[in-house]
């Protein structure tokens, strides 16, 4: 599907172009739809402020553009309905550092954590990483309750949810919210696919937008690397609307962190003061390559799969199958390992590519399942 | 001066751009000669690399390109003489993170750093941010002996040194490394002025390449920031010969350190690989731009000076004329404070601009001096 403004058709060769997605397999003949970034160009308004600064050609320190600050905040009272205030972002090179910071910053060194499973794998890796005790919730589970130990201090939330592109409800997010009241918990919420629910009437509800005692509680990451494709010039923004809190997390960033990098910057501002046509766009696409898979998946009543409600990406219940990546990766297909997000016997399919590409890949692991009916 | 393939002449716009350096005073008449990054344009080949990256249009995760690590090699090799294996090499998004990681990763939470007075703010700033007693040596002592104490577990160098530009000999480094293996210290070298020594007949020797102790004790952090004049791509190596070091030094970074920016490394490949002649080029204007410093200079001798070495930022003694960052400020000219480096009454000038723009500055500059002299 294209439009006149908007390719999402014709195929970007991306082998020999440093790509961590199609590097790992360019000798072979793989196609990978794994790592979850999209084979789509990114919007023509990010080109083309990035071909202007390219044509000035100086790369020097950047500065936080007083034009970011302003277009994101008008982003989130346009797109989320959420009104916040400039002097509550701090902006950082990725999403995953600011999980790290949060932690740092907030909680004493017993504290414990919980988080969804599955889950995108560096929310699971905190507990390990910054060495801590971490409790699993099943990502279904609307009541965190039972799961909780004594030590838990923050909750991690992955919100819309990666893997499964679950979104949750009002309703679900006051039950957490009235949770974190009662034991006073931190609340970490990864708001990275915000922008792309894929149903075009749905509007994301960020958790610190429920009422004033969740946004004290909360550190909100969010970035515009899902949404417009810009996952590797490393630009996110942590939402902290306690001041305490924010000099915490700042203190916490100085010397560690690095300077923001000054194309990010820029294309990060274009992006959100210009992109939202193009997102529309790219969610008919999406929504288009989602039926495609779902037509396929008719003939495979044995792969276990719910529609997501946001993200680029299909997780799929193998298990009965007895199918595992490897099966998948010899048969031409690279995907992403369940076992990562802590879930055996599932794989995560990233279909934010062309349509061609998608067939391409669903022809693959037709025959791959074809094969192993057979036996 | 520039020749008929680099501009080194022509003044490029950097107000409204987002530039840290000229943002802070955009508003007001005043030069801004403070944070070292040069108002010159990046050499053709990154801005080639660039164009073509921003043409094709995809800005998902990157991946170290192969290509970049070869390249780099070779650059040690024929630039400093240094023969690196490809697998001491930890790419960072910048050298200040690899610093605080450095000290992370090696030291117990008790143990202290030696570090230069004055020295680069963040070097300073180490003790502090991280918790660990530090000690100050003076920039020009050769022997650090007498200022380490016993907690001292770390020389912390900046090699060239910056603020004055001055470059260690092989003798002095010999003397550290002597030090170093004495006491078993580690030495986390910051040398990302490396490849900046103004003397073209002159060339770096990293302390690392010294002898093999001095190998398997040091981090050595380098960029291409300083060098090619892009520092906001945000792309830097530390390189850790010893293998357990490294381990530590990269299990440090897991979660906190974000992903590499994608442009970043396709920029620094492009600079390594083609930018040697535009380095030539560049060493041309700033030794230039030095000797019009020094001739502005004969008629101001109360202003304490040493010819840098290496660099493109001059160190100058205020004291005897009594004059501060406010004065020239007030002038309208930026300068960076002295204190903040460690040392009052010091300013530093940046001449990493057109000869044009030094010549305004240092114009702006007599008008204060003579002033204070008419008094």
């Amino acid at each position: 599907m294209s439009t006149p403004e908007f390719d999402f058709v014709t195929p970007i060769e991306r082998r020999g172009t440093a790509s961590l997605k199609w590097q790992r397999y360019e000798e072979q003949d793989i196609l990978p739809m794994w790592v979850a970034d999209m084979d789509f160009a990114a919007p023509p308004a990010v080109q083309k402020a990035l071909r202007q600064a390219v044509e000035r050609g100086v790369f020097g320190y950047g500065e936080i553009p007083s034009g970011l600050i302003d277009t994101f905040v008008a982003w989130c009272a346009e797109q989320y309905h959420w009104a916040i205030e400039a002097e509550w972002l701090v902006w950082l090179p990725g999403v995953v550092p600011g999980l790290h910071l949060a932690i740092e910053a907030e909680l004493a060194p017993e504290a414990g954590l919980a988080v969804p499973q599955p889950v995108y794998p560096p929310i699971r890796q905190l507990g390990r990483l910054r060495a801590r005790p971490l409790v699993s919730v099943p990502s279904e589970a609307t009541d965190w309750t039972p799961y909780l130990t004594d030590a838990t201090q923050a909750l991690v939330l992955c919100h819309p949810h990666n893997p499964s592109g679950q979104v949750a409800t009002r309703a679900d997010l006051e039950q957490l919210a009235q949770l974190a009241l009662e034991r006073d918990l931190l609340v970490i919420s990864d708001e990275i696919w915000a922008d792309l629910l894929l149903d075009p009437q749905q509007r994301h509800l960020p958790f610190a937008a429920l009422n004033p005692d969740a946004a004290a509680r909360s550190i909100t990451l969010m970035a515009p690397s899902k949404t417009f494709n810009i996952a590797g010039l490393s630009c996110a923004v942590a939402i902290i609307p306690d001041p305490e809190r924010r000099v915490r997390f700042r203190r916490q960033m100085r010397g560690m962190m690095p300077d923001m990098n000054y194309l990010g910057l820029l294309a990060a501002q274009a992006a959100w003061q210009e992109g939202a046509a193009w997102l529309a766009a790219l969610k008919q696409q999406l929504n288009a390559n989602l039926d495609q898979l779902e037509h396929w998946l008719q003939d495979y009543p044995e792969i276990g799969f719910t529609r997501p409600q946001a993200t680029f990406v299909a997780w799929l219940d193998l298990r009965q199958l007895g199918l595992n990546e490897q099966d998948f990766l010899e048969g031409g297909v690279a995907l992403s390992l369940g076992e990562a997000f802590g879930t055996d016997g599932y794989l995560r399919l990233n279909f934010g590519c062309p349509s061609a590409q998608l067939d391409a890949a669903l022809q693959r692991m037709a025959r791959v399942i074809q094969t192993r009916r057979g036996r």
